[in-house]
Parts: structure tokens; sequence; C-alpha cells
């Protein structure tokens, strides 16, 4: 019942078509975290921050449940920081800036009460830092792996080791084809299935998500929104709901997995909502179930179909 | 049990990363009723030819049950022809060439056994065109129409005449985007159906397609296939098998469509394994059925998701 996410902890700059934040909280292992929280009681991160992070931010985590043990502070340089401007379809963004800072040498070190962790989530990171991260765990039940295309092209060899060490994959479905080297998303799962991961996450944004595991493909939707503020932290936040409701199954079998990839799916659409990590602040178990029932008012084929008519 | 279709038949050249066809059988109305009569016996064509069509193709619509006593054969000109090379990918093509030839000075004359037709289906021609044959046609219990960002854009009041009259729009993402001026689909959906339409049904490529329908949203993708060798004509396809289907249902209601959607898929899903409308020659029921129950495979929530940990 527990969830480690390694990854990052920023400030963001979003400009989108209808408005703007400056230095707001961001970074994978807080989206992870904060999204995770709502079905794991037990959710760890290992993140670096620089000595301009405020309090009020490492707050909200904390009195959200989130363990910062993990979160080192670095006194001698600065918080990792991005900045992006979306376009007006909210489909495609440009990064302004990426200022590495304190994440330059990141080293995670785990606290040992982490060690433990049953649910792994190596953000994307250097794929030597996911390494090391494995290297300092004991026997998780299972390891879901982001990257992107920079490690894809800059780091390719760190990166097949690291699939070969991981369980799941959770890319979008551009870094399928580029991972892959193939167009066809059923043959590039199947190529990259080859280099390690048993199960691939295929993340499409507004057209939802893919699930390849054993034999089966498991397709769902993104929830269709009258009002998108802010798309930032949508994928990072789909794998804390993917990982936290994992976290929480007796076997993590393939009803297991689409059931996780749905709610997973309905967290991440509450954090498309507001802008940045605001959507996640306060869900209630309520509203999320209540979104999970949509998706299947979305998605379920009648009974009648094919004998109707 | 009757679907009236009336669009283009056409000669087609293909051209994709793994193969070519010229003069190919093509156009509209061809694959919408290609694909409308695994479900319905009584299929109406109205198309226009010219006098450089062959026996041949007229034979393989024929024998495969194809009321062709709308198929006007003008014996001063030549068929429509349609050129297009697909990218690497298959999502995008270019056009390399169109002559309209014949096609240019259509205009539809229904025979009179066509008027009863239950299921309209408006293949993608100039507006004024579409509302010819709706005047044509005594009571049909639904229409379904298609259309393309070159009407939207020169023709935008005949255009708008027509969407006051249909039941059923049935066009891509991006015309959907540019007629409601919004890109947000869920409001680009409210818009479009403000103009008339009761029933939108957005067509996403490999991602699938959204019906909107009362207060309802359903979404199903499209089946994940590992061969795409021709995506020519699987909108036309997919409007073809949701039409068969529909002109079989006792009540035009939500389930309906909802079935209808996921035939439509089926249906489409085997005309893009083959090049042109090879795929769509020679289905079996029960291979169409056995699809339609992969489509629930894909999709289908595991009930005990929010129940399981």
């Amino acid at each position: 019942m527990s969830v480690l996410a390694v990854g990052t902890v920023a400030f963001d700059r979003i400009e989108t078509p209808t408005g703007m934040r400056d230095r707001a909280l961001g970074g994978s292992a807080m989206y992870v975290t904060m999204a995770a929280r709502y079905a794991c009681e037990d959710v760890r991160l290992v993140a670096v921050i620089g000595n301009d992070f405020p309090e009020k931010y490492t707050e909200i985590m904390r009195s959200r449940g989130i363990d910062l043990d993990g979160l080192e502070l670095r006194s001698d340089g600065l918080t990792f920081a991005w900045g992006g401007r979306y376009h007006e379809d909210l489909n495609t963004r440009d990064t302004l800036y990426t200022d590495l800072n304190v994440l330059a040498d990141f080293k995670p070190k785990l606290p040992s009460s982490y060690k433990d962790a049953r649910i792994i989530c190596l953000g994307n990171l250097h794929p030597d830092v996911q390494q090391s991260v494995m290297d300092q765990v004991s026997k998780p039940e299972m390891v879901l792996c982001d990257t992107m295309n920079y490690w894809i092209d800059k780091t390719p060899d760190a990166l097949r080791n690291v699939l070969a060490r991981v369980d799941c994959l959770v890319i979008n479905d551009s870094e399928t084809r580029e991972l892959s080297g193939c167009s066809n998303l059923v043959r590039a799962a199947g190529k990259i299935r080859d280099m390690g991961p048993e199960v691939l996450i295929i993340k499409k944004g507004e057209h939802g998500a893919l699930l390849f595991a054993g034999e089966n493909i498991f397709s769902v939707p993104a929830f269709p929104l009258t009002d998108i503020a802010d798309p930032t932290g949508a994928g990072d936040a789909f794998m804390g709901g993917l990982a936290g409701y994992l976290s929480g199954c007796r076997d993590l079998d393939l009803d297991a997995l689409k059931s996780a990839l749905v709610y997973g799916s309905a967290v991440a659409s509450f954090t498309v909502e507001k802008f940045g990590p605001e959507g996640l602040y306060d869900l209630t178990t309520s509203e999320i179930e209540k979104r999970v029932d949509s998706f299947r008012d979305l998605t379920t084929i009648p009974i009648s179909t094919l004998s109707g008519y």
C-alpha cells in the first residue's frame, strides 16, 4: 500500500491562451504524489529543491499527506525552473526555458524508510538516475517508468539498461514511435516490450491512453471537458493516479491495470481543469468516483449491439 | 431497412509507403454502400460515372447487392478521378490531383424506387446538391451528412441551410474545429448542434470516433491494427457501417447510435487492412461479429474498478 515517486519538484511558468502563472508549484514528483494520494495513504516523494523554495509549497504537499523525508534541500543552489507557452488548441506548447539548477547533479539518496515501497514511479530523469533509484529499493512489486525524447536521443544505451529492469513504461505516442523507430503503435508496442517492460502504457493527451499487457490491448479515452485551463502535469497526474490505484490492488493483474488506467485518467481530468496542481488540492473521493462512473457512460458498448437489429 | 447513399464513384490513385494502385475503384458512395450492405439488404447508390468506367467495377458493386438504378452514366464525359499520396505514418496525405470531370455538374435524379429510403447518407458534395437530394426523398427517418473544409470555407451559407435539415453530421475533428470556430471539441460540438444536427459524430482517424447525442457523449477507439495497408475510404466505410446498422434498428435511440458507432468502426477497420475497397469485398458476418467483440475487450472497464482495492 505504498507508492514511491522520484522526479522533480519545480517552479513552473505556465502561459495559456486564458491565463498565466509564474513560479507556480510544479514538477513531476509533485504531480505524481499529489495524484497518487487519493488512492494510497503512504505516498513518498524523492526530489531536490534549492534555497529559494518557499515553505508554503512544502506545506501544500505535507498537509496533503505526502511523505517528504526524501525531499532534499540544497542550500547552495536554486530550484529547477521550467517555463512553457501553450498554443491556442492547448495540445502543443513551446518551452520558454529550462533551468536545471540543483537538478543538474541530483543524486537521489533514499531514506531507509522508503526502501520497501510497493510501487515505484521513476519520473522523467537521466536513465542513470533512474537506475540508482532501482538499486536502492528492496523488492518493489512494480516499477513504472517515464522518459522523454531527449533521453531516447541522447542516452539510448543507458535508457536500454533501465528498460531491461522496469515492469511498465509510461510514455506518450510520439516517444513510443521514436523509441521503437516504428510508426504503427501496435508494432511499436511490441518492439518496446521486447526491450524489457512487460507492460506499456501510451499516453495520447486529448485522445486518451492505451494499455498493452500480455496479449491484451485496452483503450481509455480522455474525459471530454468543456473547459481546460492548463494541461501541465496531466501525464504525471495520470501516472500518479495509476500508481496509487495499483498500490491498493491485491493482484496486479489485467483488471487491476485496466482499472488503474481509468482511475489515472479520471484524476488527470481534474488536473487540467485548473492551473498547475490546483485541481489536485482538494478533490473528494466521491468526485473521483463520479468521474470514473462517467467513464463507464462514455465507453460502455450496449449489450444489444449486434442483437438489437 | 433501406439505406440510400449519394456521393461519388471514382477512379482513385493511391500511393502509400508500401504500395500503389492506379485507377482503383473509389468514391464515397461506393465505400458507404459496400460497407452498409453487411447490415442492410436494401442499399441504394446515387452517383455519376463517365464513359471510361469499366463494367468490371460496376459488377463488383452489383454482385454484392448494391442497387445501381441511381448510378447515372454520362456518355459525354470522364469519371471523377482522385489521386493521393500518404505519408510514412499513414495519418496524413497529399492530394496529387482532383479531376472532377462528370462530377462538376452532377445533378442527382433519384429513381422513384429510391424515394422511401429509411436512412439517407449525404456524401461530401456541394451543399446545394445535398439539398436537392433531401428535396427528392419522402420521409427518411434519419439523414446523415458528411462535408469537408472546402465547403465550410467556400459555401458557408449553403452549408448552413443543409445543416438546418440534417439529423446527424459525420465529420472529422479538424472540420469540427473549423466549422465551429472553436478548438475545444465539446464546445465545438455544442455550437454545431445549435446549427441543426441533433446528433454529431466526430471521426478522429487512428484515435477513433466521438458521438454527441442528447446530453450524452460516447467514445469508441479505432481498432488497433498491426498492418494498415491504406486508410482511403475508412471514414466513408465507417459512415456506411453506421448507416447500415441504424437501418435495422427498431428505435434510433442512444443505444442504437452507440452500437452503430462500434459497428461502423469495426467495418472501417477491415477497410484499412487492404488497398482501396478490397477489404470490403468479401467479409463474413462472423468476422464482423468477432471484431465487434474485440471492441468490447478493448474498451470494457472492469466491474471491480473502485471496489477491488
